[in-house]
C-alpha cells in the first residue's frame, strides 16, 4: 500500500518545504499554512484523513478511528491518553506524542506559579483589587526547601532544575527508577510515593493520565503533606481529587496551591476551588502555543519522525 | 567619653549574649527579646537613647537628630536617605547600613513579581476571581531576554543572577563602573541609561533615594523603553514618576509593571495605579523581615560593625 501523509501541523512556508523534501514521490497533504497565531483551524470532517496511512498533528480521536489506513499518528500534543483508549486508533497503528516539546513552556509557568504562592501574589492581588496597602507577613524561598517532581520525566525534569538554582534539593520519583538526569538530586521509585511526602515542601505533578495517576493525590496522600506545603499540578487534572483538595485548603492545610490542570475541564462555575486565595487557577495554558519555541519544537520531532518512518527506523517518543 | 550602646536590634537570647561579649565593659541596653515575628515594639521617646554614642536599629531620625552624643548609627535598613538628610544625624555622626542583608528576599519578590507578569498571573487572578476559565494568549520568557539592572548593587546583582540561569542576557548600570560581578554580563555607566533602555526587555530599578535618582524614570524615559518591556521597582518609589508610569500603561505601552514600592507609600487609595490589569502592587513588602535568614544577615552585619567599631577600624557599609 502506497503512503498517504496527511499534514494537520501549523507549518511555515519554509517547515511545508523541509517536509515535502522528506518524503520524495509520496503524497502529502498539507492544511493551509498558519496563521499569525500559530494556530490552524480544527478539524472534525472524517473524510479529511480518508485513505490515509500517516497523520502528522493532533485530529480528534472519532475522526481517526474512522480511518481504518491509519498506520502511524504523530500528536503534537504531549499527552496522548485519549489515543490510548480502546477504538481510539485502527489496531496496529502507531503512536508517537510532542513529549519533550512542551517542557520549558510548562516548567516555567509551575515555576511562575510556585514563586508568586511563595511570596503570596495572589493575595496582593486580591488587596490590590480593594485598594488596600498591608503587609500579609512572612514569604517562602527554594533555598533549602525540598521539591519533590512527582513523575519526573521532561516537565519535571525542567521544572527541577529551576528549583535547584535557587537552592532546592530535587527529588524525582518515576515508574522505573534511573541515575538522576540533570536537574534532579535523587530518583526513587514512584513506589516510594507516601514516604516522599511528608519530606516534601514542594510537590509538583507531571503525570500522564493513567489508570494508575486517576487521583493519585486522593485525601489520604493530601493529609500525607506537610502543612505549610505547596502543591503543584502541571501534568493531567485527574491526577487530584479535587473535592479532597478543595476540602484540604478549607481547613487551612498547605500553604497553597496551584492547578493549570483541573477534573473535569474547564473547571465547573460552582466548583469551591474558584474562590480559594491561596489557589492559583489557570485554564490549561501553561503549554500549548503559549511561549515562542514550543511549536518549532514539536515541527522539530514530527519531522524527525518521518524521516524515521519512511526510513523504516523506530520512531522517537513511541507510546503504542 | 565614654561609650553608651543602644542597641535596638530584634535578637535571640543567643545573638544578645554574643553582642555583650563583643562589647566587654561598655554598657550596652536592650530592647526586650523579640517576639515570634521578629519584630521588636516601635521606638519614638527620644529619652530612650539620650547620652548613646552608639544606635544599633533604625530609630526614628526626629529621635536621633535629639542625641548629640551620638557617634554611629547602624541601621537595619539597607536604605538610609532618611538619615542622609541635614540635621537628620549629629555632624560627624558615622553611618552604616544593612545593605546585603536585603537581596536575597528583595531579588526573589522582584523575580516571582516579573515570572507572575510574563505569565500573564496577575490577569488570570482577576479571571480566576471571575469563575472564568479562558486562555489569556501567549506568554514571555526570559531565554533570549536582555535584563537592564538599573543600579546594580547587592539587589540588581541577585536579581540578575536569577534571571541568567532561565537565559537572560544581564546588564548593570552603575554610577562606578567596574568588572561585571557574578549575574551580570555587562556593566556600563548609569550615564548610558538612555542608550540601554530600548534595547532592554526587563528594566529593573534597585537605585538608593538620592537628588539624582528621583523620577529618573519620567514619561521621557519610559517613551524610551520597547512596547513589550516590562519595569520592576524594588529600590526607592520615587525613582518612578507614579503619574508618567499610569499614562504609559493606561494606553497599552509595556507589557506590564511591578512597584514594591511607590511615591509615596502608602500609595494613595485614589491613585490610578491600583486599577491597572499588567501593574503587580506590593506594600513595600519584599524587604522588611519577611524572609527567613535576613534578620540573621542584618545582625551579623552590625555585630560585624560593633567589633570593628570598638577596635577603632574601619567600618563595613559605610554611608556617612
Amino acid at each position: 500500500m502506497s503512503e498517504l501523509i496527511f499534514n494537520a501541523l501549523p507549518l511555515t512556508e519554509a517547515e511545508r518545504a523541509q517536509f515535502k523534501a522528506a518524503a520524495p514521490g509520496v503524497e502529502q497533504r498539507f492544511l493551509p499554512l498558519m496563521d499569525n497565531s500559530g494556530l490552524t483551524v480544527p478539524l472534525s470532517d472524517p473524510t479529511l484523513v480518508a485513505g490515509t496511512t500517516v497523520v502528522l498533528g493532533s485530529l480528534p480521536a472519532d475522526v481517526l478511528s474512522a480511518s481504518p489506513t491509519l498506520k502511524w499518528l504523530q500528536t503534537w500534543s504531549a499527552g496522548v491518553d485519549v489515543y490510548l483508549k480502546p477504538g481510539s486508533l485502527p489496531d496496529g497503528a502507531m503512536l508517537t506524542s510532542a513529549v519533550g516539546a512542551y517542557g520549558p513552556s510548562v516548567a516555567e509557568h509551575l515555576f511562575a506559579c510556585l514563586l508568586a504562592l511563595m511570596k503570596r501574589l495572589p493575595q496582593y492581588r486580591d488587596q490590590q483589587r480593594g485598594h488596600c496597602w498591608a503587609d500579609l507577613g512572612t514569604v517562602k524561598t527554594l533555598a533549602g526547601a525540598t521539591v519533590l517532581a512527582v513523575g519526573a520525566g521532561d516537565i519535571g525534569q525542567r521544572f527541577s532544575a529551576l528549583c535547584q538554582t535557587m537552592g532546592a534539593h530535587t527529588v524525582g520519583l518515576k515508574r522505573t527508577v534511573c541515575p538522576p538526569p540533570a536537574g534532579l538530586d535523587e530518583v526513587h521509585s514512584l513506589d516510594e510515593l507516601d514516604q516522599w511526602l511528608p519530606k516534601a515542601d514542594v510537590v509538583v505533578l507531571a503525570l500522564p493520565q493513567t489508570p494508575a495517576t486517576i487521583h493519585i493525590m486522593d485525601q489520604r496522600r493530601l493529609d500525607l503533606m506537610k502543612d505549610d506545603a505547596i502543591l503543584l499540578n502541571g501534568g493531567r487534572g485527574s491526577a487530584i481529587d479535587p473535592q479532597a483538595l478543595a476540602e484540604t485548603l478549607r481547613v487551612g492545610r498547605l500553604w497553597g496551591a496551584a492547578l493549570d490542570v483541573t477534573e473535569p475541564e474547564p473547571l465547573p462555575a460552582d466548583s469551591p476551588l474558584w474562590d480559594i486565595d491561596n489557589l492559583i487557577l489557570t485554564p490549561h495554558v501553561a503549554g500549548g502555543l503559549h511561549l515562542e519555541g514550543t511549536r518549532e519544537r514539536i515541527v522539530a520531532i514530527a519531522l524527525e519522525n518521518l524521516k524515521h518512518y519512511l526510513a523504516g527506523e523506530p520512531l522517537k517518543n513511541r507510546m503504542k
